[in-house]
């Protein structure tokens, strides 16, 4: 893969530390439980001592970024909400009173929005502004934007990852607001999997059956039209892609090669993350996912991603809100770690 | 169904707030996310409005109470761990080295231990002494404890729930020590459930393949014995029961009395739901499932109760860990109605 973008082209994903994933889980047996009896707290936990290379590995304070913008492809009629609520949410967001700023409270994260690409002039204290352009091309008749731009988008997703870790951020939620963008980021499933539409699109944020129908439609011939090359992530996000998907990208990348556990979201985060992971080899490695969306591409493309989502809630409100709710469970598998007596601590007879 | 003892004679459970339900749902409808995309979040702050009658229920600060018992059933081989280790684990919950004290103290919760039935002396600081009997009799050839000892266990379960929602606690959590506890269990859900007891009993906490077959037959050939009444919840406890699983049910109760919701960990916590909801009809409308434990008696045991899990993190550790974990899902539920914006007050579309 070449990458043309200076950034892009420097990042290095580190190989995990298995010998500190043995070390954790040699120490985890000896913890005061029948051996195994923690499930998959004893397994994210082995993970994250492969991942950051910490015998007693932390993810707190996490930090939440979520990434705005817009999709041409709204004229098209495949959301059940109009384009201007991108920007009233983005308000709401800077107000405090979404879901993910409730969830991202609750949880002490760090909070970040950035507009990638909101298709509006938006300069309210608060709102970082990185705008690559004013929303994309409808990918239906038109590119989703250019190679330079969706390069311009994985920086800017890098960079703001970087610095939400330079703040001392321990694990990383990546979200996004942008009406429309369930639609490609079924594209780009449907392009990876090889699956066919149907089985991949379902009601979004609240279609009803004729509108999943029609939303289908303009899929396939939308990816029939842009013929995206599917062994490359920045063809993919330039034909049939999405600012927000791909600053969710970069940012994953930066916290990759920092080694940063990643807590992916729904759909849209995780297909971020299988292009994450196409543009530098290994960096799924660093990756949990948070919560099943029950937007039915989501399952085909965890699949791909190889992770199995840790909570399944019937959420589908995205934002990064099933990842934070998520969070809990990955900060209770550390706290196991730190906190529990051994065996041979705490005087209790193994057999 | 008679009661001898003078506190559960006296239980009454409240109806649901149905109104109070009705009032939730629509004001969450009013949120600023699409209509239903916050799932399970959603159908749970409406329970809680049920169970509470409050427009904004609060569940914290929780409580965790652990009652230790031990099983004279032991004498037959059936666990994994020496019966000494019920007294090693009570030791390790005092200190705080458990995997519950970790997670208590994770959530923020009141922390009780109560010894309802240790078969040993314990005087220990901190251990709430309730002991009942030492331990129960090996159900393979006798009952396991009188009625009179079943009622005692339960009185003494209903008063520790009651002390610790005096001390504030708007949300219950069960948990328990009794080497061996899977077995009462397993053989209360085989009755209640009329199911073959080879399709409910697993590895408890860690048995191989022969110790299953024989836990199996002992379970089998120990109901055959004892022809406990499935009608009767005092008979199934005195019978073939156990005394942490009286206690958990008799706090249940005094929850549920209290409109105070309950949410339950695995599978001895959810047969202690059952008895409860059969000594008093209308206990099981306060509760939650937290866990589903990888005991395959607990899928039955929590579909008898007409509860779905909350999470699925193949933990079968007991003390009441799974429910801890499972606390902040619906601790976020509750903030997601009080912290959210609406659509009026943050000025979103709704289409």
């Amino acid at each position: 893969m070449e990458l043309t973008g200076d950034i892009l082209a420097a990042i290095h994903i580190p190989a995990l530390d298995e010998a500190m994933g043995a070390t954790v889980a040699k120490y985890v047996d000896n913890l005061t439980k029948p051996p195994g009896s923690l499930g998959r707290l004893e397994e994210l936990v082995i993970e994250l001592g492969k991942m950051t290379g910490d015998a007693f590995p932390e993810v707190t304070k996490p930090g939440v970024i979520v990434f705005a913008a817009d999709h041409g492809i709204t004229a098209e009629g495949i959301s059940a909400f109009p384009k201007e609520v991108t920007v009233q949410m983005v308000h709401n967001f800077l107000n405090g009173g979404a879901a993910i700023n409730v969830f991202s409270r609750a949880i002490g994260a760090e909070f970040a929005i950035v507009d990638i690409g909101i298709d509006a002039e938006m300069n309210e204290s608060g709102l970082i502004s990185k705008k690559v352009r004013r929303g994309t091309g409808n990918f239906y008749k038109e590119d989703a934007m250019t190679r330079e731009e969706a390069i311009q988008a994985l920086e800017v997703g890098y960079e703001q990852g970087i610095q939400m870790i330079d703040k001392g951020v321990r694990c990383l939620i990546l979200g996004e607001m942008g009406i429309g963008n369930t639609t490609p980021s079924s594209a780009i499933t449907a392009v990876l999997s090889g699956q066919e539409i149907s089985k991949l699109v379902g009601a979004g944020t609240g279609l009803v059956s004729e509108g999943v129908l029609h939303k289908q439609t303009i899929i396939a011939q939308a990816i029939a039209n842009r013929k995206p090359d599917a062994n490359d992530p920045i063809d993919l996000l330039a034909k049939i892609g999405g600012l927000e998907i791909a600053g969710m990208a970069g940012a994953m990348l930066a916290a990759a090669s920092r080694r940063v556990p990643i807590l992916v979201d729904g759909f849209i985060a995780t297909v971020s993350a299988l292009l994450a992971d196409m543009l530098a080899k290994g960096a799924s490695d660093y990756m949990f996912v948070g919560h099943q969306s029950v937007e039915p591409g989501h399952i085909v493309a965890a699949e791909l991603l190889g992770k199995k989502p840790l909570i399944d809630l019937g959420m589908r409100v995205g934002e990064g809100t099933g990842a934070a709710v998520a969070f809990p469970i990955l900060q209770a598998a550390t706290l196991v770690l730190k906190e529990m007596a051994t065996f041979a601590s705490a005087g209790v007879s193994t057999n």
